[in-house]
């Protein structure tokens, strides 16, 4: 199942996207559900659905069924509103994986001078709400802050299940879904901040995240996607997420040892080789820069780079 | 004004404490209130009072004034309500400051053998909420995961007006309170990350945080604090808010710079010397000692640590 959050009158809408790429929106599709099930979809967030657990999910998928049927018409609404972030504010930053891919290990220790290689535990750090962009929403440049504004396409795992010291062979039973985030950096602050990655990672209109989460069981092995990035229809990172040096059960088992993973919780998992700070000369995004990350299964998330 | 979250029935409550030590319920107290002041002062959390700026605080102001002079008994509840955090739930991660104070950095550089010494810029990282401890509630440690559980007393600021880009000059008008924060850090972890702070101070029950917000107005010199920390009974940190190296205008321009800072965020501002990983032998702390953490003009925040 694709499901999205749109803009609605007076609160975001949680939506599931049909075959036809008409959207059946949740909330009015479970109107006349009994139980807490109902309560749950009613509200109408994801965050909220994804809290509801597996039987809500199962239920959401029969009234998609229906309403591909043509069983719920009245439910559907038309293509054109707009998307947002699949969870617009979670309720605590995202974590987000460092150094993943070996040849973005590679290409950063080339353009750094150093050798510091692979690490031996997956390196963590967070971006807060205030950084989300929704899709074909603007990535921000402050030209008084950075000018070394750097994209980074990665896969994101929504956690579904709640755990804390999740064993790698459990870990995939907690992720919900899938989506796309681009991990947009300043460069020059990533480094000057006593090398924590925070504040270099953290700025508003940094973080693109969508078009849509994908459902769990839509993704037959998360570990061979194509993904890719594109600045302007040029062709930037182009990977497979078979490449990732710590797999998602690793990263799970690491980051909820004595700490807490919840219902709605988003990972960004790393990005491949390809960024713009090491190409030689570096070449940083810059006001009007369309960038388009692809992953397979997933789709397509677009932003537009703003200067403000 | 001390304001303070406390255990209710069905959802916390937010309260004033009364000179007498009593305590407002501030949803009680405004339930004759017209208009939206009345509207977020019912909402009963702290949160929301903070989000309904100056005005609001001000008619708060008011109703405390009233209740000390005896005229909404009724609205007083008896001393002996758990106190929890007095933001329980906030919308993101705390921020976090590092390496702040001289002292400290010279005796963690002597401990790791390193000269690191003052960063040209502060250091941000963040702590998730899951990691939050209630006033006398337990810091946890997990043996499997850290034997290294240590403690960093800090003076932390609670964000009232939002803002981004905030000038030096300006940065005392967007601080709504002061509150005591125990940056408790599992030390092995902190470095073992690929050197990013966040997984080694992220875990659960490593952010006791209390054990009221003391509103600006009540703290003339929020530069002039004894800050200090004992376990057990022996004084382990004993330093003022004096000696920072960046002080609390800078952190705000600084973790400003092109990132919105919100209401009800929460921004810890280092620790003074005096840590246990920094003593010869290393002292960390063990399951049943009691941490007290103090600063003057505010009170103290108590907990117990317990190996789970």
């Amino acid at each position: 199942m694709q499901l999205a959050t749109i803009s609605g009158k007076d609160a975001p809408r949680g939506v599931a996207i049909l075959s036809t790429g008409d959207m059946l929106d949740i909330a009015l599709a479970a109107r006349n559900l009994p139980g807490d099930i109902g309560d749950a979809l009613r509200d109408g967030s994801l965050q909220r659905l994804i809290e509801a657990g597996p039987a809500a999910l199962a239920v959401l998928g029969d009234l998609v069924e229906a309403a591909e049927a043509g069983r719920h018409a009245h439910a559907v609404l038309l293509p054109g509103a707009r998307l947002l972030a699949p969870i617009p504010q979670p309720r605590k930053n995202i974590f987000c994986v460092g150094r993943n891919y070996a040849e973005h290990i590679a290409e950063g220790d080339r353009a750094q001078n150093q050798k510091v290689g692979v690490t031996e535990h997956p390196v963590f750090f967070t971006k807060p709400p205030t950084s989300i962009v929704e899709p074909d929403g603007d990535v921000l440049i402050f030209p008084t802050v950075s000018e070394a504004i750097d994209y980074e396409v990665e896969l994101a795992l929504v956690i579904g299940k709640p755990g804390r010291n999740i064993s790698p062979t459990k870990a995939y039973d907690h992720v919900f879904g899938y989506t796309i985030l681009n991990d947009i950096t300043a460069r020059d602050i990533q480094r000057r901040h006593g090398g924590q990655y925070f504040k270099g990672k953290g700025l508003d209109g940094s973080c693109p995240i969508g078009p849509w989460i994908v459902t769990a069981d839509a993704i037959e092995n998360p570990h061979d996607l194509a993904i890719g990035l594109s600045v302007n229809g040029e062709r930037r990172q182009d990977g497979t997420t078979a490449d990732m040096i710590f797999d998602i059960p690793t990263l799970i088992a690491s980051l909820s040892e004595g700490l807490t993973l919840e219902p709605g919780d988003i990972i960004a998992t790393g990005t491949p080789s390809g960024v713009g700070y090491a190409m030689d000369p570096p070449r940083f995004l810059k006001d009007g820069d369309r960038v388009e990350c692809r992953i397979s299964g997933i789709g397509t998330l677009s932003n537009t780079v703003r200067a403000v």
